[in-house]
């Protein structure tokens, strides 16, 4: 009746305790996560996934399929603070510019938070697989939220619009370190970037 | 009388009027665009330049030195369209975020000049001496100046802060192709980024 006195069969992921329990694709995406992060997306394998969790690869294509749908998922971890819009939208569309921009700051200026979502955002300007996978779960996670708040004509265009604004920051601050952006205390820049937040997602 | 009859000194380039004559220069740097368009800035090769060129590596390494300083004059060539910006900034502070907004946009259209453009972005955004090299370009030939005929308070920080506007809507529009932004009209674009630049820039 034991899993384990079965024999292994081609092609299929070997079960036993240590490979297969609870957790273990948890493990497997956290390892992806580490991988993706250092490697960049080109140069992580399904492979080296499996390694870095200590399964075997067929594991990961169990769990997962594609080295797409790893990333995937490995980006949904990685954007979940700068995706939870629904605290940010709140019950109002007042002061929406401010708060958007505080969050999306906040995010950029902890580096527990920051590092992974250069990588995917590097990731996705090198290749095009990623950058296929990032534009779905941004849009699906956060532009298309955000759009079904407004009450502008092109609601999804207005929040592209400002998440562009936030993006150009987050490279030229973050990535190129431009001067004197880059040492901008934060309120500074959410004083300055909220009210052309705010008149994207708000004014018609 | 003859430099042909010379003999070939140790580490300086050969001397002929195939490899050293008026234009060599130009043609590495059009062989170094190439290379860094195509091949990323980290692939890319002071040999694989030279061979590009048709000239000797070491006729490269004579003329630029390094392929930080290769790189920096490759730059130079492809923002010069994106860096032409006595004539947008005109007599007149009124109406300049809406002449940034299309000259940009006009740059970014015409794929002749989208492609190194893209291509120099690409390798800032994964490469430390890139993005050393484009922050150098961009703050000395661009921010700067314009900065320089700004009335507000901080006008280097305005400055970044309309370019980071511009620079996200590239990488959402361009790279990433996010839709509707992709395919949105530029005239509506313009129309809509144009007083966010406008603020930016002459708004205390």
């Amino acid at each position: 009746m034991t899993d384990g006195a079965a024999p292994r069969r081609r092609g299929r992921p070997p079960r036993s305790a240590g490979d297969d329990g609870p957790g273990t694709r948890e493990r497997i995406l956290a390892a992806a996560r580490t991988e993706f992060s250092g490697r960049g997306y080109d140069k992580t394998s399904m492979r080296g996934i499996g390694r870095a969790a200590g399964v075997d690869a067929a594991l990961v294509h169990h769990y997962f399929g594609t080295k797409e749908a790893v990333f995937a998922a490995a980006i949904e971890v990685d954007f979940e603070p700068a995706l939870t819009v629904d605290a940010i939208l709140g019950d109002s569309l007042d002061g929406l510019g401010e708060r958007l921009a505080r969050h999306f700051l906040a995010i950029w200026e902890n580096p527990a938070t920051r590092t992974p979502l250069l990588a995917v955002i590097r990731s996705a300007l090198t290749h095009e697989a990623a950058a296929k996978v990032l534009r779905g779960v941004v849009l699906r996670r956060l532009l298309e939220r955000v759009a079904a708040e407004l009450d502008v004509p092109d609601p999804r265009l207005r929040a592209e619009l400002a998440a562009s604004h936030m993006m150009g920051i987050v490279i030229m601050r973050y990535v190129l370190e431009l001067e004197p952006l880059a040492s901008t205390p934060p309120a500074r820049i959410v004083a300055l970037v909220a009210p052309t937040l705010q008149r994207y997602l708000t004014e018609a």
